[in-house]
């Protein structure tokens, strides 16, 4: 009898049968049958993986300016820690569910609040707060792929836990216009919308005559505002029950940057303005967010370009220690930046960066299997003092065949340690770009290495 | 009716009753009913993730030095990737399985090298090889979690790809032994034993006259013979049909170090001795590593304290492109290090690093509501400058309050900005480790920097 599918692939039985079982999921492969990646999943060559590094380099650096740790947490985590407080999309449609061969639920992390409640709720009686903390890391999120969104994407994360002081809020805006800023971005490309949830929550109840019931509601409409048209719009919130005189006050309200209806708002405002990053502001009441768990402040930063989408977002959450199973109440704000979106913002704007290379400093040639000891040696030394050596693997290959693949992989410098210099007790030091050469004693390696320093090579 | 379990959490239905779903996870909760994180799955408060950084720093600029290029992939894989590839302990019982939406079997990785060979396959057209690579990233293997060993870890992959000379393996071993070497550890306390497949088994088929068929299980089973005693490993052989000489051949072959046996051995062990890390360097044919894509070398790092078991390994694998569905044999050797078994390593022989506090250079106070605005505007100058600054949030609060949370966060020193300090144009900078204090001119701001980096704080 031949093995079942089902048997040959369940998570704990044996494969039976590798071979036809390598060639089956045909969705995997190309025309040349290699294996392809999960859809949705990116590969970093060396050269994607330096625009990563700068990336997360900025956003890290950016923030330990105003003293935030790195911190990190499990990519596994319990479905139970997102269950009613992450947006309900996300639990529900987004989640990658991993078999737990203890029969739990678990899922791949699709976002770092709720581990960091967790983390800070088992830790509570220890922390000095408040406690600035950030973590760049991945997460995986079960979406469409499509331009600026993949299934398994990077995320900044930054929080501030332990002040219920508007200051707390005003230094997360701020941190989050100053990234727009340190990456170029102007407030023609972008700017931070802020709202108060709570603030507007109270309106809408005390000046529209909303009911508490109806506001939770009304801002999963309003969250999708940007999603539908007009007309749609307003049906909506004509089944949740809203007149239409409550209807035009409320477009009204949701139309007007004045923050008058939040005295927090207003004080937000004015901190983020003397922290001088005003220019990137902007109040707006229809940013609400779909995450369940935040309490007051939201804000979202939105591309102005032909993108016209939120790029990050973030707001305050304070009972979300609470809900993680925590003993105190420790209130929060903070924000998480993907970057796909971003990726896509500093691309339409011709401000994607150009890195230098990440080619070694030097390439050792060769000569002949006699002379790889003294090339060895030769390299080895010029390690010790720092730089990046790339030492020929073929002893036999000819000189001018090693120049080109040192050429090609862009390194400036090759040395090359013959018979002829050997003998002179020199090594000679070629420079691939303007194609001149220099002479050095071999024994001054200092020599060689601030020479090798002074002239920028092609990759500088 | 009230709703099944299976109907509340299969991974694409929708959470009717998230409340009870919350507490029906017992397994997860503390007495506190604090939920818990995922067993095997570790976090990584701030001094932790010190700790990871300063390990993946290490070993990235070693490597650097070298002229390896840092790469990543992605961390969801298809199954079929790995299987027939990697160790069949792995694939079959070892993975992580992923419910894919589409139907597809996919796995959180288990290791790089698989997907190192798929990135090659995919552009193999266009590197330059031989190509050096690089990566630090996390990984996740079903195992029992002990001391040294977690369900998801950190490893560092380090590869040469393109080459089938004796150079190659040669640099990557050298590079092992001087990982060892840059974290402190001597040849007494690990060291890298090698050995070459290829070659033991043209001698095993050679000299002991074993058939090729019998080689490969025989593999397997010295591959755990530290795992079983001597009359059970002589038990082992028997059953595959050596008689009693071959296996007393076999023994005396496994534990003598003379790699008279393998002139490709010979050569690697003399050019790692070139290459200054001799003394790290051990024959020990009984090292055959259980991945089935190794082809000849194979080498493991070995802790020679009471831990006894093997650190990291790694080998030469020339087939591993055709596997994934390359159109070229692309030869490649490399190998991977974990983080958990070092740092059981590390901390035996007390190696583990003390690394300097996280803390920022600066914890700038803020005397009262009035006066917020200078102290913003002051900490936001010295940030600008590249220090790290910490502003106080709370314009109430007493500062003998403000200094006692600066020391507690480790913070070196306290800037006071008072009505008087105002008034007469200063700002008050308070050393926390000395007590001491200075009072420098609040225009003057490069002074104040200058100062700040000059005096090491209690961080420092």
């Amino acid at each position: 009898m031949a093995p079942s599918t089902t048997d040959r692939t369940t998570a704990c039985g044996r494969f039976q049968n590798t071979e036809s079982a390598i060639f089956e999921y045909t969705g995997y492969f190309m025309a040349s049958s290699t294996i392809q990646r999960v859809k949705g999943t990116r590969d970093f060559y060396p050269e994607d993986w330096a625009y990563q590094k700068w990336l997360s380099n900025t956003c890290i650096s950016l923030a330990k300016g105003f003293g935030y740790q790195e911190y990190e947490g499990p990519i596994l985590e319990p479905m139970d820690l997102y269950l009613g407080k992450s947006s309900e999309e996300i639990v529900t449609q987004q989640t990658f569910t991993v078999a737990d061969r203890d029969g739990k639920q678990l899922v791949l992390r699709p976002e770092l609040t709720p581990t960091l409640a967790r983390m800070i709720a088992q830790k509570e009686g220890e922390l000095a707060f408040p406690v600035r903390w950030q973590s760049y890391g991945c997460f995986f999120r079960y979406e469409r792929p499509q331009r600026g969104r993949g299934r398994a994407f990077y995320q900044w994360n930054i929080d501030l836990l332990g002040s219920e002081q508007a200051t707390a809020d005003a230094e997360l805006i701020t941190i989050a216009c100053n990234l727009l800023k340190s990456l170029g971005l102007t407030p023609e490309h972008a700017t931070v919308r802020i709202n108060d949830r709570q603030g507007l929550e109270q309106h809408l109840v005390g000046q529209l005559g909303l009911t508490q019931d109806q506001v939770r509601p009304l801002f999963s409409v309003i969250d999708r505002i940007d999603k539908v048209d007009a007309d749609r719009f307003r049906a909506q919130l004509c089944d949740l029950g809203l007149s239409a005189a409550q209807i035009d006050l409320l477009l009204g309200r949701l139309e007007d940057p004045d923050p008058s209806f939040s005295p927090w708002l207003q004080q937000i405002v004015s901190l983020v303005e003397q922290s001088g990053a005003g220019d990137y502001v902007q109040v707006d009441p229809k940013i609400v967010r779909g995450f369940d768990y935040y309490t007051s402040t939201v804000f979202e930063a939105w591309a102005k370009t032909s993108l016209r989408r939120a790029i990050f977002g973030g707001g305050r959450y304070d009972n979300l220690t609470l809900q993680v199973g925590g003993k105190k109440q420790v209130p929060g704000v903070g924000f998480a930046v993907g970057d796909m979106a971003l990726a896509e913002l500093l691309k339409e704007v011709n401000l994607a960066p150009v890195l230098p290379g990440t080619a070694p400093d030097l390439y050792v040639t060769v000569f002949s299997e006699e002379l790889l000891a003294q090339s060895i040696a030769f390299a080895r030394e010029i390690r010790n003092r720092g730089l990046a050596v790339e030492l020929a693997l073929e002893p036999g290959r000819r000189l001018d065949r090693q120049f080109k693949h040192a050429d090609r992989k862009g390194i400036a410098y090759v040395a090359v340690l013959g018979p002829d210099e050997i003998e002179r007790g020199v090594v000679v030091l070629k420079n691939l770009t303007t194609r001149s050469q220099v002479e050095l004693d071999m024994q001054d390696l200092d020599a060689v290495v601030t020479h090798l320093k002074a002239t920028p090579g092609q990759t500088a």
